[in-house]
């Protein structure tokens, strides 16, 4: 019996928004298996902000998706049918097969991962997965808080913002997250335990982030740029710390925003790096350590938002990059 | 005797370029020695981009400046005159005196510094002093150069570029010098031994950049900013590094530049720091070592810029934002 695959293919590259017409969304047979190689079934496809830099024919970190391909993202799910002594059916991995029902892999990449009721497969996309370890390689390793010191988090309520923020306070600092919407701010502060939030759409920003910061602020987790990167920038303390890991507002624009008051890393001895998670997969035992503990003890604490089948993938990731979606966004596959 | 003194007063913050008239020379009696006080002949002031900023009211990496006090500046003299028993006639002292001929002190941030035929004594205000410790931080502690990599330099023909350039050379690294006009651009080329030089003057800096760095940039060592910065962000390697040492380019500009394209620190994962040199003071004697060693085998080159008394201090500052100098600008006081 054949089974069919449904897949979305990058259509076009946006130019600005994206459209739901930029993708295609298109049913295939799953190939037999070779020797080696494994089936597996997808049970929830990650979103990320990411992805829209890779639907761009430009440089960004990593090679441009191509027109027609499958739409690249990270994937949990269960072995359906294997060939590799490694894999068994009903084992539960995570695999980064992209926007689709079923994925076959040799293997490699794929990883199996350990499901219980304090940790459910869908974390292993989020708080236990690349956002989580993306929060604590930039915040514990690029940030290096200190007890006591200002840790500010843009895109707060996000899946990695609100492990940033988490981690943070387990550290001992004052923390301030930047979200859009009370709803967020809420969140943030209320079911998460940041010491406050400034709501970007309330139309101070300036004024909420100085109230909200009153020592200055040490280390930045950067996830927005844009306007919130200058307000930031000039309420730095000196010997701060950027880590520097998204610029969602910016993905979208086609004139990206200049920032005015670069100066600020200068005066304030700043040290800022770039960093994206994969090339930091030394640290990551640590970190997995760190975040399960955390997560186990209920000290972490997380939200997801997911849409409901692949049809719906399109829309939710434009919702995503909207600020639409609390925590981390899914798609429910299977 | 009474001894006279002369000294330049900061009579104005300047708004946007500074004017002759931002400054007010004065005559006053040196006060008489107190016990453990040390009186010193300055020979040499320095003359450094970073005034400019202590001329402002705003905040900087120090204090201001205030109103109607001497300048401040570091300053190479002899002892004429001593009641502290670790300083003696004749020594050769580094200090902190300012724009004046004259300095009394009670022999802290007082230091002997070692005279002979291959190191003078106005090299301590240039390769073996603030401005070569600063080339060398910035340099190797930060930029972290590997033999092969490209090393780009701004202000490169002056105290701390020429510097940066021939350290990074002595490391194995291709170097590119950025300055303005074709007699700098030759001395770094053809006296300092760079392997290129771009002419920001010449009107295709985008272009002539890009023909210097056919293998992109991997640290830049920034002591200008604007455009020139952005220029540089377009060309960088992933992972490179930016030791943040200086915006001469804007201090005298009213309005900062916006740089457009802060997005390429992110994609190419770039580590930047800004940094003073006096907070990095534990690398000092490695850094003294190695000038040093460099200095007296002739493989370190300098040149001065030297203005003739204190008179002259203002227009030869003025001189120097505008680039007017070549190598160290030094005033020569006695």
């Amino acid at each position: 019996m054949t089974i069919k695959n449904k897949q979305v293919l990058l259509a076009n590259r946006p130019h600005g928004w994206v459209q739901e017409s930029d993708f295609n969304i298109v049913e295939t047979d799953v190939p037999a298996l070779k020797d080696g190689e494994v089936l597996v079934k997808n049970l929830y496809l990650s979103l990320d902000p990411y992805m829209r830099g890779r639907m761009n024919e430009g440089k960004s970190y990593a090679a441009s998706s191509q027109l027609n391909e499958v739409m690249v993202g990270g994937t949990v799910g269960v072995v359906v049918e294997s060939k590799n002594p490694n894999f068994q059916v009903d084992d539960t991995v995570l695999g980064y097969f992209g926007w689709q029902n079923y994925g076959v892999s040799d293997g490699k990449g794929l990883n199996k991962v350990s499901v219980s009721s304090q940790i459910p497969a869908s974390a292993y996309l989020g708080v236990m997965g690349m956002p989580g370890l993306t929060a604590w390689v930039g915040l514990i390793s690029i940030g290096q808080p200190k007890a006591g010191e200002t840790v500010v988090v843009s895109a707060a309520s996000g899946a990695v913002g609100s492990v940033v923020g988490q981690l943070a306070k387990a550290h001992g600092c004052h923390v301030v997250g930047i979200a859009g919407g009370k709803a967020k701010c809420d969140y943030v502060v209320n079911e998460l335990g940041f010491d406050a939030c400034v709501d970007y759409k309330a139309g101070h920003l300036v004024e909420d982030l100085t109230t909200a910061t009153p020592n200055g602020i040490d280390v930045y987790f950067e996830n927005v740029g844009g306007e919130i990167l200058e307000a930031v920038l000039d309420r730095l303390n000196a010997h701060a710390r950027i880590p520097l890991c998204g610029f969602v507002s910016q993905y979208n624009e086609t004139t990206p925003h200049s920032v005015r008051n670069f100066g600020a890393l200068l005066i304030n001895r700043v040290k800022l790096q770039g960093f994206i998670v994969g090339e930091h997969a030394e640290l990551f035992p640590q970190a997995m350590q760190e975040l399960g503990q955390l997560v186990a003890s209920g000290k972490l604490k997380y939200r997801e938002t997911v849409a409901e089948g692949l049809d719906n993938a399109p829309r939710a990731f434009i919702g995503m990059l909207k600020g639409e979606n609390l925590g981390k966004q899914l798609v429910k596959l299977a």
